[in-house]
């Protein structure tokens, strides 16, 4: 059986999570943080999430971790067959982590330790956010998924990258980024409304406490050096 | 025939006209610079590298590109046939991807226009370049190639990334980050001196040039606005 390593308040844990689900596959979840030794047996760089395959491999780095869970159980789909469209699919899953995500998860240490966001900083995000809905405007379809008529790893990709965008790219910049890219809030909130998306956000409620609470040990900590 | 948009003295472009070549497909440059209306009709974000398919399909994102040719093209593989050690090529390239790449690539305006970096940056990049040492020095093998025996995506991937990290990285830092892994500065210099990347070197210096003039053109229209 595969082990999911991490923890439920992780977005990419959670979209790692919802594919396991989507695809039925047996799993057994392991509640790990960052920063433990534990964590870097199964993980190189001390990410989260990693997988344990049924084999004994470790993996991580979500992207990673869903092109191998496709590869090895091709049931219940989750790229399209061909080539072409695949590459579709894969160009709006990169965009939304390289313009979507990572700029907005640099706002996670100001929005964590209620320090304003530098002027420079907010710029250079908006600047990256940007490009993202240049690019996710002109690739994505909702018709009624996000790469056509098909249901593919993107829906589930660029939802999950979505509450990062939410939670800390439009509060922090006080701009609602997703309303820029039309259909992707009904889009967003259909997602929402799927019964695998409900249980991976009552597992994330519920880790939610003790998560914050270790966001807080570590910046008491940071500030006591 | 493939066409290959973008210019020589990006890597992102050099990387996958690596590819190309190793994988001796038949292909035309098309020399175009970011910015353009016209690199916008070939890459939804506005960014280098893009390729239009022999089937008139465009597709930009560098590793979504060199998936979709070696999906469509599997003779002279780059992939291993078995998932599990296709996961270790992927994770290498993804942690070379977020974690060398992408905050060297945070130091390039400051050496463009010649300005200090921030001690804050610094702290930042320093401390995803050290994310991406630990990580790396797990999964790389140098025996004698970066995954193991066999030749992989990998080593080209990491090839063109390392020239980032040296460029800017390193030298904005005052820091030999690649020697921080054992075995990646002579696994390196023998990458660069394979045919193909002689002749990627050779095209790249030829473009500098009139890069660099783009670029001083566009720091002095930024400075004048």
């Amino acid at each position: 059986m595969i082990t999911l390593h991490g923890f439920a308040a992780s977005n990419y844990y959670n979209l790692v999570k919802h594919v396991l689900l989507y695809k039925q596959l047996p799993f057994q979840e392991h509640l790990i943080y960052g920063g433990s030794d534990e964590l870097l047996k199964v993980s190189p760089a001390g990410k989260v999430p990693a997988i344990t395959t049924a084999e004994g491999l470790n993996i991580s780095e979500s992207s990673v971790i869903c092109d191998f869970i496709e590869e090895t159980y091709p049931a219940i789909p989750l790229y399209p067959e061909n080539a072409g469209e695949r590459a579709v699919v894969r160009q709006i899953m990169k965009m939304a982590e390289l313009y979507f995500e990572l700029p907005s998860r640099r706002l996670i240490p100001y929005a964590f330790s209620g320090t304003e966001v530098p002027e420079s900083v907010k710029a250079e995000v908006r600047q990256v956010l940007t490009r993202g809905i240049t690019g996710l405007s002109r690739l994505c379809q909702f018709s009624p998924w996000i790469a056509g008529e098909r249901f593919t790893m993107a829906d589930i990709y660029v939802y999950y990258v979505n509450t990062i965008v939410s939670a800390f790219g439009s509060s922090q910049l006080d701009w609602d980024v997703l309303a820029e890219i039309p259909g992707m809030k009904q889009w967003n909130e259909s997602m929402s409304q799927s019964v695998i998306a409900k249980k991976v956000e009552a597992d994330r409620l519920a880790n939610m406490p003790e998560f914050m609470q270790k966001v807080k040990a570590q910046i008491q900590a940071a500030k006591a050096t």
